[in-house]
């Protein structure tokens, strides 16, 4: 440390009292008078499940300190309030205030609802939240879940995935017929149109499922997901990318009457603490997904392996067909995939020049 | 909208009381009583500049409306209270609480600062908020800025920018030699070693600089910030990638004795409006460089080139070096690029396989 910032520093501890930069309360300033609430988060997550349950957690703990204690959260796994699968429903009739899932999951509420998850050969975690926040997508998910009596915000995101546990190699399109094997939402229906079954089992009960032979495939989230589970205890060929799920974004929902019963303030903590968290999950899964891929490989010697170019190819347009199948089963589904589909092409236009350029030079 | 769903809607509302969840106030519960202060922001950008300025007004509205106008914040851009270049000094010295910036600009205050905002063939923006959020880079930026009384956090990102505005073609490493270019930090460091001589000229002054010939090139954002200062009136060639700065972390920092004097709330109403405002400025970016790029081609006919293989190649081996001289130079700025680097090669072997091989399986 340098003199001149020894000098630094104490001039601004003697700077101190001023820099709080109190001044006298004004009127109409400070927060609004509220009683303090107790809400509950019910998940689709295994409880303290890594990344995923404890994003939830994340998401419960900042809106607790946030609002100095005036919202405290209790955070429920899958079955400890209600399954995982019923999570929408429980917060849709005020059970819960708080949801914490992904979109994909109530594709049976509405078709809509999957492009806000995961889309086959869609957009990264970056240019998903480009979309939702800054290109019309926030809007359209709002419209989707309004008749629900639920309110939805980002709330977490994997990047891209991992294309998922196989027993056998995949060397064209053809070994993938006949395939039982977990993979939700949009990416299912592209498995069907290729000659597979897609099942769509909540994640705690993806391990038994895969080694009982129930099902013969599975993806689920990433390297350092699947190795909580022990996926490569019941597979040894591991493929990559995940084709089917590019930035899939994770998210909560709020019952509306809930959330427009607080204040603007607190409002504001709970959005702005989703988006917070939307970012810290993404941060947390990229800085431990290389160690435990490297754990995959070196100690549980599990079998890397990419899919082959021209399976992607034709996943590639079996997804644009399915796409236009779901677009055309509904009016709002069309919007929204109408509005997801021009942001794609121009976000991946703008990457072709930007991350994938730059990505592909750091490689020289 | 079905009958189930009308009915889902009703009963929602029917339950919205008990679904706010209102519970008598506790002992203990609610916010601490703090007197509303007034917080000045000084910013290095010219004010409500797209993406950045705007980005800093966004971090303020957060802090104001979380806080219930508890604390109030006003914003200064460049020259209205300090200049660009003397935030840092200014929040230091307690004559304003938030500086907005890039933490580049004070190389000259130590020079570990500038692996807190871009490296040469370092990381994406995805990957630095991993560094900094989960793998141990924010610690080290708050032991670096700490001799100046200064908390950082990171609070915004540009994503990968262009490689700059040139009025000559590059078509090899000697093309560089001689050149004056605005290209701060660490990209301008290895500049001077392909023989060019790097400026550090504040947004606002490139602009005048290049067109009146005082600069021969200069690199800025990407295309919706460079369109916004109107550079493609000064220089035809527009380069990719921005391989000097692929994810630049934009930062704010605060007084930290105002910071302290906060109770617990109201800091972290803070911290987490920095981690909002970080993912919206690239949300926001990314939305709107693509279209900003097709009007610089379109309508104003820029000529896009991409850098040859060669040059980066030959920029990489340099900024190794420089990378290397920064570290050698000083006990703390070893220590923070073996973490930066450390993660840097973890993130890219784990980018690899996810991020760069969904990129380049979409483009199949």
């Amino acid at each position: 440390m340098s003199e001149a910032m020894n000098r630094r520093g104490f001039l601004t501890a003697a700077a101190g009292a001023a820099a709080a930069g109190m001044v006298a309360p004004e009127a109409g300033a400070g927060e609004e008078k509220f009683p303090p609430v107790q809400w509950k988060m019910v998940t689709t997550w295994p409880k303290n499940f890594p990344g995923l349950g404890t994003g939830a957690n994340h998401l419960a703990e900042l809106i607790q300190t946030m609002s100095g204690g005036r919202i405290k959260v209790k955070v429920y796994g899958d079955k400890e309030l209600v399954g995982a699968f019923e999570v929408f429903d429980a917060v849709s009739r005020g059970t819960a205030e708080i949801g914490h899932g992904a979109a994909y999951y109530w594709k049976g509420k509405h078709p809509a609802v999957q492009f806000f998850a995961a889309v086959p050969f869609g957009m990264t975690a970056q240019e998903m939240n480009g979309w939702i926040y800054h290109g019309g997508g926030l809007e359209l998910w709002k419209e989707v879940y309004a008749p629900f009596g639920l309110v939805p915000a980002p709330a977490g995101n994997t990047g891209v995935q991992m294309g998922g546990w196989f027993n056998k190699e995949i060397r064209s399109l053809e070994d993938l017929k006949g395939l039982k094997m977990r993979i939700p939402g949009l990416g299912g229906e592209v498995l069907k149109r290729a000659g597979g079954t897609p099942v769509n089992t909540p994640g705690g009960e993806i391990f038994p499922a895969l080694q009982s032979g129930a099902i013969d495939a599975s993806e689920w989230v990433g390297p350092y997901n699947d190795l909580a589970f022990g996926l490569h205890k019941a597979a040894k060929f591991y493929y990559y990318p995940g084709w089917h799920e590019p930035g899939t974004t994770m998210e909560c929902f709020f019952n509306k009457k809930a959330l427009e019963a607080l204040p603007k303030d607190l409002q504001a903590i709970v959005l702005a603490a989703a988006q917070a968290a939307n970012l810290d999950m993404l941060s947390d899964l990229t800085a431990r997904n290389h160690a435990a891929l490297e754990q995959l490989i070196n100690v549980h010697k599990v079998q890397l392996r990419k899919f082959p170019d021209d399976v992607l190819r034709r996943l590639k347009q079996l997804s644009n067909e399915v796409l236009a199948e779901v677009a055309a089963s509904d009016p709002l589904a069309k919007k929204v995939y109408e509005s997801f589909k021009a942001f794609r092409d121009q976000a991946a236009a703008w990457h072709r020049v930007s991350e994938l350029a730059y990505l592909t030079a750091r490689e020289l």
